[in-house]
């Protein structure tokens, strides 16, 4: 394997370029993202928290389903749109209550095929579909999601708060399986028992409570390094990665492997001596991690392997997203 | 005026009609929208509300904006889409926190229009807009908005708890326009200050706290009657409504001004002590108020009209959702 490859392939990998789009949209809605001064975390983070009473949080996320994945499989499309919510509060430790939904249907079938996915997500996670919007006469069929969940405000991950020195670590559920129709579709959840799956996202919170980390984000779209990048954005710092540290299905290519989105896993950043702990913790729910890198204040993520070391982001030059400020 | 051709034409309003679609999507989540035993307010009203302690409860609600709305004029598209979403909020007698959206483009030009209205609409109602989801490389321009809302539980308002011998109100904004591109959106709001407006909103919270009505809905795409029938259908009960008692603009004729979505406007039921109270409460903020009639047994709507009485929906044979039990 060439290292100057896996970087070009990242760089050029559609889940990680298709998201400098939002910078438009977050620079847009820079003047009003806190016109009511309450808003603690806003835009570019896996959730948006808006302090309630100087005590409580309520997070709020929105995820629209992929397209294609609608028109691949509908079913999948529905259950992947509770997985996608569910973690987006996971991530940042905190609970998630409920969720609403707006459907847009030319297809009928389609639209049951959808909800049946959403049902069983549900029950998986036990996180309830309470409302939504449908519109039954769409020229197109699309699905979009949004979460509501609680945290308390001195207990809350948010993937901005990474300090210099930092141990970067990666916890991935390494019990699963490729998609039959979505290779890049790290599935852990859905032959797993439910329990189990709850626990995934309930450590997050238990985590967040012992204040062991100092920043954390759900891996999605953009894979494992995708992901790192837009926490180092968002804290402005850096970091030197070694990509063999990675935890890895053996089944797998590095080039796959980089670009997938897992069911279930997280990129986060902790002091040293913190991150003994944080492993027994995670291991415990089948979340196989290991320290993987280190934060430092270059604005670069670099990666090594195999001796090399090549820049595989560079915040000035190619960002995944660009700074929010 | 003929009251059998009016009520023909609320029938086979498009407004009124693609609400019936909602009833396979709720029949179907109906196993998952409870699955927590801690969601009070489930589909069917403005709003979804779940207790988070006994005492507080967090509102969601979502809407999808209508297709050729997007495509006439995006930037009213994304003020809309603010407007709608606080409005459901209001309707409840909680308190709006924050928003997300999901946008779907496939012309950058037509998203800038949509995000300079979110951003007005946000300025206009005073609440944020704290995150989202891009599709920067869709095949459609769509957009999908979520809020979020507080509420103390013992003063939420509901479109089901309607009382047998309510006195029926109509409470609309009557200082507005038809907007120039849309003769069915009765725009209330972009013309006038952002403090009245505001206040509006949270007249309905006020109303809340005082206990003086038993139930709520806000005006919506199906109109004034549409929406009371939704109203009727969550309650179980039916209604008598003199057609003459409805506040109306005199510019408009009836035909349209009962299938106008207005900017401002609740019908809502409450006990005829409470009457008085409520009016005096209401037109101190531009809302023109009326009792318009009953709430019956029979679960049907009456209109009457001109000494003649017809059934515009009966709940057995033609309800606009159907009932969620």
């Amino acid at each position: 394997m060439d290292l100057k490859r896996i970087i070009n392939s990242i760089q050029n990998f559609e889940g990680v370029k298709r998201k400098k789009a939002i910078e438009n949209v977050t620079n847009s809605l820079k003047e009003v993202y806190n016109i009511t001064n309450n808003v603690v975390v806003p835009f570019g983070d896996d959730s948006s928290a808006i302090d309630v009473d100087g005590e409580n949080l309520i997070l709020i996320a929105a995820d629209g389903i992929w397209g294609k994945l609608i028109e691949v499989d509908p079913y999948w499309a529905g259950y992947c749109s509770i997985l996608v919510n569910v973690n987006d509060i996971a991530a940042m430790g905190a609970k998630p209550i409920a969720m609403v939904n707006t459907l847009s249907l030319n297809d009928e079938k389609i639209g049951d095929k959808i909800l049946k996915g959403i049902i069983d997500g549900c029950h998986k996670f036990n996180v309830p579909m309470v409302g939504g919007h449908l519109h039954p006469d769409a020229d197109f069929n699309s699905l979009d999601v949004s979460i509501v969940g609680i945290a308390k405000k001195n207990h809350i991950l948010t993937s901005g708060g990474a300090k210099l020195g930092d141990k970067v670590l990666v916890a991935i559920d390494l019990d699963g399986r490729q998609h039959p129709k979505f290779k890049l579709n790290w599935d852990t959840t859905y032959h797993k028992d439910p329990k189990l799956v709850q626990d995934q996202i309930k450590v997050m919170e238990k985590i967040a409570k012992l204040d062991l980390i100092n920043s954390c984000k759900d891996i999605s779209n953009p894979g494992v390094l995708g992901t790192l990048e837009m926490l180092l954005e968002a804290s402005s710092l850096g970091a030197i990665v070694n990509l063999e540290k990675i935890p890895k299905s053996p089944d797998i290519g590095w080039d796959d492997w980089l670009k997938i989105y897992p069911g279930a896993a997280f990129v986060l950043t902790a002091n040293q001596d913190n991150v003994e702990k944080i492993i027994e913790i995670f291991e415990e729910y089948s979340l196989n991690t290991a320290v993987v890198g280190e934060i430092i204040e270059d604005k670069k993520l670099f990666l090594d392997y195999n001796g090399e070391r090549e820049v595989l982001f560079d915040q000035k030059i190619n960002p995944v997203i660009g700074s929010f400020d």
